[in-house]
């Protein structure tokens, strides 16, 4: 058993938005921290209404579009990792399916139009308390351009990918994959998880 | 264009835990429902303290335990579809994986140690703001039993599965998807959206 010290790449503040529950978000009143009857974790509990919040992983989701070979990838405005490189991909909203949430972050991110393909990667971000769900893309006109989330959009070839710049280990993973398959012919999903809460010293 | 009527199958009071945010979790002040700068949506924003409090869907997990060729169905003990059989499933817990959380479930419902196999059916229910994510599994040993929220658990030939009182849609589908591949020999995975939330007249 060695000592755990806690290490956070890439930082989570923006990422992780789950703030301390302090309040009932339904009746205002403060909350507790306490294991509910019947349940087996501790949950932020009102005693005043009864509601009990639970606290959930998030779904992110984005896709790897393709147009003639190339790849579009983003260039972040914001934080975190900004200036660094990633593809189409954001926060999951209530009412869409995750293939409208990727098509939905092509369209804000890279002002592009994509066509969903097959499921590439499902990435358990464990430090993030997120769900990254990747899809292949296909990009039908070479038309896009930097949304208010980007510096800048380009479409790259699999030899001129900025590796070292990459902004998330999700795309990283997510990128690796699409190329091996591709170049294997294959259009496989690919599970993983990364988990950089604690690491043993 | 036809007149909507919103229809609400199954119940979804307990699956759809979102009460309306009236107050700052973080503060305890009185949120307002507008659109932030920058944004498309509107969220619950604190102007007090700057908290935006986002919703997003929440992921249930689940799988399709098989022995022997059967396979293994809890009668619930809970609402919503009390006295109706579904296979393990849950909300995701913080901290784990899809595959973690549905080996969790099958645990607590149904007292089975199962291995999760291949990813099985994505299921996109959208007037609950939930993804369902089922995999299949193997029961290594016919051992199991009900668990706190099961009222019987038992294992089911495919001929003798009560299609008449499952009780979500999304397990009805991950069910037929998964007898369907098992007789064709193969594991795929596949999507599907259910949409209770309107209906043209």
């Amino acid at each position: 058993m060695g000592n755990h010290v806690w290490v956070r790449f890439p930082p989570p503040a923006p990422l992780n938005p789950a703030r301390p529950v302090k309040f009932c978000s339904h009746c205002g009143q403060p909350v507790t921290l306490r294991t509910p009857e019947g349940d087996h974790l501790p949950r932020h509990v009102c005693e005043a209404c009864g509601t009990i919040h639970y606290q959930n992983p998030k779904l992110v989701v984005g896709c790897v579009p393709e147009y003639e070979g190339r790849i579009l990838l983003c260039r972040r405005a914001i934080e975190p990792r900004h200036g660094y490189w990633t593809i189409p991909a954001g926060f999951m909203e209530n009412g869409e399916t995750t293939q409208d949430g990727a098509r939905r972050e092509s369209r804000e991110e890279a002002l592009a139009e994509v066509e969903i393909g097959t499921l590439l990667a499902v990435v358990h971000v464990l430090h993030a308390d997120q769900v990254h769900v990747m899809f292949r893309a296909r990009l039908p006109e070479p038309r896009f351009g930097a949304g208010a989330e980007s510096l800048e959009v380009m479409l790259c070839e699999e030899s001129a990918i900025p590796w070292q710049d990459i902004a998330f280990r999700s795309v990283d993973f997510a990128l690796r994959r699409y190329f091996e398959d591709r170049r294997r012919g294959l259009e496989e999903h690919h599970f993983t998880s990364l988990d950089y809460r604690r690491r043993t010293t």
